[in-house]
């Protein structure tokens, strides 16, 4: 928790702030932070600063805020992943929240399991913590927007062409002759498969509306560690 | 597991081998393979090719393998991170291992917790297994070298300007000056703190051993985020 990110509910004034939980337990034990100490803290979807501590119980702290400092510039990207499994999912919320990315959109596939989507990590709250902790961990203060979409064809054939709308759109599949671009200076959609790739029909559709297919170097990555690569490679200096 | 890796131990004659275990299961779980069925081998730092399923038992499979590509470049990178802590270390092993890392230098630094280093993870037999993990992922068969370094000045002083001979060297940290440079055609060097950073000190140390630090951009990452946004910057040609 590089910033300790508060919401609504948070606020006993419009500068004044009661925590309790995961950020009053970081507060105590990893930044030992005592009365008269500064915090950086943010408000979601808001400006960035610091919180001085104005007291610290047993169950709370109270913190005087002053929010001055725009957060990080967002991704100019809308990121499509197919469903990944739900062992995986949380640190890909979690890396995609800390990179910056601000439009999630998940997407069923062939091999997505069905299971995957039982998860309960895509309970409202859970979204809501797993990105709270990626924005903490980079100093972000935006919530990203999360969409699922369970249906494939649906997906692609009736949403995603107005999505790509003014993009450089992308599906990153092994195999495919292009290389993916880098040093983008305009916004961009990618779209990245399950476990196991797309199928080629889905590689097919995705191209159908509008979607380059482009790939990355011999080697296959899995998701966790492609998204980032992804991102890196096509913001490189957005980040 | 996007290839098997075969070991010496693997071998029964020059082109047949017998496998058990994890990757056996995989053979007949996830690649539902049966007799006469290819699937994509290699063999520790040698070729890759194809194994025939040559008869599949409970116990164990016994594969026909012909050699004949080579495997993925290596990236040109010395890669030294602060030991990380254990629960990210074995996924930060086999996302080296899957970039294609193959020079990895785990050292000390002031914010690397003592217990840190009395991680199992750190056996032989374990790094082996979680390296071997990466290297089937990407479909890779040079085994990554892993040298650990408990003394941070020792290490630094002794052995880092040898190391960083005739490579760009870098040191990534939140807040310098520089930003870090992409597109690299020569080898670099690379090194990246613990949680929380390298402290002044050790920063100006890695300068003196002849590092030059650069930063990332505004946000903070996780180590296992920050590991391939690096690579990536660094070698987007080499992926």
């Amino acid at each position: 928790m590089n910033l300790a990110l508060l919401f609504e509910e948070d606020f006993v004034a419009p500068d004044r702030v009661r925590i309790r939980g995961r950020r009053l337990d970081h507060l105590k034990t990893v930044l030992k932070a005592d009365k008269g100490h500064r915090i950086p803290v943010g408000k979601v979807n808001g400006l960035m600063g610091h919180g001085e501590v104005l007291s610290l119980t047993a169950t709370d702290a109270e913190l005087q805020v002053t929010l001055d400092q725009p957060p990080p510039p967002a991704l100019p990207l809308t990121l499509i992943l197919a469903m990944p499994r739900p062992k995986m999912f949380r640190r890909v919320l979690q890396t995609c929240a800390s990179l910056g990315v601000k439009d999630l959109w998940l997407i069923n596939s062939y091999k997505v399991e069905k299971s995957f989507w039982q998860t309960p990590w895509l309970s409202e709250d859970n979204l809501r913590d797993n990105l709270t902790l990626g924005l903490e961990q980079s100093k972000d203060t935006m919530m990203p927007r999360v969409h699922t979409r369970k249906l494939f064809k649906p997906f692609v054939e009736d949403e995603l062409p107005a999505l790509l709308t003014g993009k450089r759109a992308l599906v990153a599949h092994p195999g495919m002759a292009a290389p993916c671009p880098s040093h983008l200076k305009t916004p961009a959609a990618l779209c990245i498969g399950p476990e196991g790739g797309f199928t080629d029909y889905e590689v097919r559709k995705l191209e159908e509306a509008g979607c380059q297919s482009v790939h990355l170097g011999p080697r296959i990555l899995r998701v966790e560690t492609a998204v980032p690569v992804l991102i890196s490679r096509l913001f490189d200096a957005c980040l």
